[in-house]
């Protein structure tokens, strides 16, 4: 397994030659007669020779490299953007370094700070859920290295920003409810710290206001995860209030899975008992029973996007001092675990 | 955005010294006064200087560097095993560079020379569906990287190879299934040129002919995809048939889900009239309903495996002619798609 790679040396020393003539015929310059280039790359193939892309780099100063930075890769969402962006950047030419921070600020840094010294030419970030300040992010810049950040906000950073526009699709989901009879809607919500939850927890605040009806402290549960599991002890601690909700908005579909679960081992009815709405419309969320209402965000889309306006930045010779802010949509999708209009 | 990182010219300038003693100063060599050590590693901050990694990597002919390739980053088999690789490289200080070749035979022989001409230190490999020939491996070989192949078997190719027991899992779920008093077994089959798919179905067969039940060509139906459309599309013509199934074993959980979907549809009972296995055991198939029986298989551990071994390549100084075969048992995991005992 340890042999070493062929070089420009080994391919001279074979023929007999400098190294410098293998290089200048490698390089196809016009001072290597015919003869000698073919010779040169004839011994080049036979030894497997392989032009070291690294020196390469280091001429051109680019590697045709973009990273990319999530919170993690398991999740449908983050998968599916990174798929986005590969279509997009496949196109252009370059190749993708993926890597997560698994919501830690610390493997953050150091991961974009390892990238950074390997002149990755540009980055694509999904902040950590720990991350509050952003003087990495700014150190990148100063650095000439463009960012582009997605999903997740960074409050305080002035950058160019794709996201989904969370506080919508909370309203649409939370106001679809209130039109269909709900009174006492629950909202199962994400952790305080990431913006895209906030949001959420904004819409569904907002879509009550404007009906009149109360934000109860009591009918809102906050999960540190996003896993079904987390669905289920929220969902518990709802149903055993003194006046349980008839409807429950949750974080993403994974935990309103979980919501359903407990609900049905309680013996209520969904939509009847209680309505249940989730976030992503992942491609299972059609197939549970009774089928999963849910916002659909533009995932695919959201990979797309952001990924162009990295190849934007890398492709103009000159400075754009104006960040772009692009908001996309999502939309409810109405399926069975929750009532008709 | 389109500054420039400074370079040690730079500092160089500032200072009104020459470059070579701001390097000498860097590297801490004795030739230099600490005055002037202070004062470029002052300079050095101020201009946010950062060390070419590339230069270095040139110099040490390491770059640290995983490459790893898989057919698909969005399906949950894929993107645990990552997880596996990750925690396990992270820990000896290595990055990775995760591509996926979309099961195309010419993206990942594109992407494996790319890799390969940026010095990646090794590869972890889960080929391409379309890959017949491996070549492109043979010839990593050759240059001195190391490739540990997993999840899918390369026949032809000998390698490191760490894989999941597909023929046993099958069997399993088939054996159980017999047991529980089916007797017309379906089995959704996956594509033929998937190494994982034909010892899926080499254990049904098997399990059928072990307890004197015959394979019979009408009772499989092959799925190109792994989606719940596919397995839906592949139900219907199982209902269809003259004498329809007791039991469908699918490939995936995807295709059981579409199957399930159909059956519901059809009025038919999960599982009295007829029973359902799937093969992944994903996060959410115990939240269906029924709950869905799964063969579950070791994904995290054989990403850990799998890096561990391209790991000990790594590290190791001599060439080591044995190649390891690891086959990672799964497990029948019984739930409410399936009859009892």
């Amino acid at each position: 397994m340890k042999k070493r790679p062929s070089t420009i040396t080994d391919i001279a020393r074979a023929l007999n030659i400098a190294a410098s003539t293998v290089s200048r015929a490698l390089h196809d310059s016009p001072s290597i007669s015919n003869e000698t280039k073919q010779a040169v790359i004839k011994m080049a193939k036979q030894m497997d020779y392989q032009p070291n892309m690294l020196a390469v780099s280091l001429l051109s100063k680019r590697t045709k490299t973009i990273g990319v930075i999530v919170p993690e890769i398991t999740s449908y969402f983050f998968s599916t953007v990174i798929s986005g962006v590969q279509d997009m950047v496949n196109e252009a030419g370059y190749k993708l370094v993926i890597c997560q921070s698994n919501e830690s600020f610390e493997e953050e840094q150091k991961l974009i700070e390892t990238l950074a010294l390997n002149r990755v030419d540009g980055f694509l970030i999904s902040p950590a859920s720990k991350t509050m300040k952003f003087s990495h992010l700014e150190r990148l810049r100063t650095s000439g290295i463009p960012v582009v950040v997605f999903d997740r906000d960074c409050p305080g950073f002035e950058a160019d920003r794709v996201l989904v526009d969370d506080f919508d699709g909370a309203f649409q989901a939370v106001e679809y409810l209130i039109k269909t009879g709900c009174r006492r809607i629950a909202h199962i919500a994400g952790p305080k710290n990431l913006t895209t939850c906030q949001h959420r927890m904004d819409g569904y605040a907002k879509a009550l206001q404007k009906h009149h009806l109360s934000v109860e402290e009591d009918l809102i549960e906050r999960v540190e995860g996003f896993t079904s599991e987390d669905g289920e002890e929220a969902t518990k601690l709802l149903l055993n209030l003194h006046s349980p909700p008839d409807a429950i908005f949750a974080i993403n579909d994974a935990v309103a899975i979980g919501a359903m679960a407990i609900i049905r081992e309680r013996g209520l009815r969904i939509p009847e008992d209680i309505s249940i709405v989730g976030f992503d419309d992942e491609p299972y969320s059609k197939y549970f029973h009774p089928s999963l209402t849910s916002v659909w965000q533009p995932v695919y889309e959201l990979g797309m996007l952001s990924s162009k306006i990295l190849m934007n930045h890398l492709s103009s010779e000159i400075d754009n001092p104006h960040y772009r802010y692009e908001l996309l949509k999502p939309e409810l999708i109405i399926r069975k675990s929750s009532k008709d209009l």
